[in-house]
């Protein structure tokens, strides 16, 4: 293997701070990138980027998210445990910046939806905000919280109740989503975002 | 919203079991698929593909992925028990097929590396095989399991002993990682694959 760089687990502890953290997060490789909707019991509405949200289940329908540790302020976490709901909305090339903007910190009173220009869509049956320029959306009820001892991080998880999708034509009658045509995109850590383009599909054999 | 397909989750439940299958594998979006290499005690070695891989934390240096109920058997737990070791491998163009085809389920005491023609690789510090033909390849050593009551899955997270990149000119200087140098493919669900275009960097800021 000499034609790869190699770095050991006592080489990552002695780069830079930074360094490490950057490249840490885009060692896991690509995911789709989500806003996370959420608001508190008074509507104040709130706004993350989070680029964790995985697949947890089918039967019933689960998705979870890792959630930074809460010594500090998180917005989205205190609004979670207080309305027991989050949105995730996938977003577009068309306002990537916008909502890239939404991975800052900002002060619990302002909606981040204001501070980066993109709209709240509040509908009768979730009570968190979903984003109305967003393409597909999925509005979720709290369902369980794992605690991470190892680094104190939490795995949080929603069952779906709603999903919004653009368009009668992207899922197919097999369930097939048609994400290219709903123009996702996926990013590499916290910085570096991606488009994507059909490959090759192979079936699925349980 | 009329243009938007909207569903619920008592739609949900009425839909056919695979169609459902599908789609909500691929409502969570768009990720990078890995072989996991695992094997027993007795270097019976085990390929599995996932695309369920999560960034947990940069220090300590930890990834995670969801493993589906163990009521039946799954070869890549077992081994992950038994030698508290697993290697993730990203998947390239090249071997698209072949990795796919480790998502298939095969008897315990054959090797999916022979099944699926992709070649073991043992390194001295690594009990787990890694995958040769992978470019970017992750060496790690158990760190914790989290039970998630919802649906019998496990979150299981491992610590970063070893990586290894093919070139010597993927990292940046600053700890940006150049995928699309290494031909990342990300999959949606578990049938679709894509490649992946650089589309914007912009800086995070903590």
């Amino acid at each position: 293997m000499n034609k790869y760089k190699s770095l050991s687990s006592r080489e990552l502890v002695s780069m830079d701070k930074n360094v490490r953290i950057r490249m840490l997060n885009m060692l896991s490789g690509l995911r789709t990138a989500y806003l996370i909707g959420t608001c508190d019991i008074d509507k104040t509405s709130n706004l993350g980027l989070f680029n964790s949200v995985v697949h947890i289940g089918a039967s019933p329908a689960l998705l979870g998210f890792i959630m930074r540790p809460v010594h500090v302020r998180r917005d989205t976490y205190c609004n979670i445990l207080e309305t027991e709901s989050f949105t995730l909305n996938a977003i577009h090339p068309d306002f990537l910046e916008r909502a890239h903007k939404a991975s800052s910190k900002y002060d619990a009173a302002v909606s981040e939806f204001d501070m980066v220009g993109l709209t709240e869509e509040w509908r009768q049956d979730t009570p968190s905000p979903f984003v109305l320029e967003s393409r597909l959306k999925i509005g979720l009820g709290l369902q369980e919280i794992l605690d991470i001892k190892s680094n104190d991080t939490k795995l949080i998880i929603g069952r779906i109740e709603h999903i919004f999708i653009e368009g009668e034509n992207i899922i197919d009658a097999d369930g097939h989503i048609r994400h290219e045509e709903l123009d996702l995109i996926v990013v590499s850590g916290l910085e570096q975002y991606y488009s994507i383009l059909p490959l090759e599909r192979f079936r699925y054999k349980n």
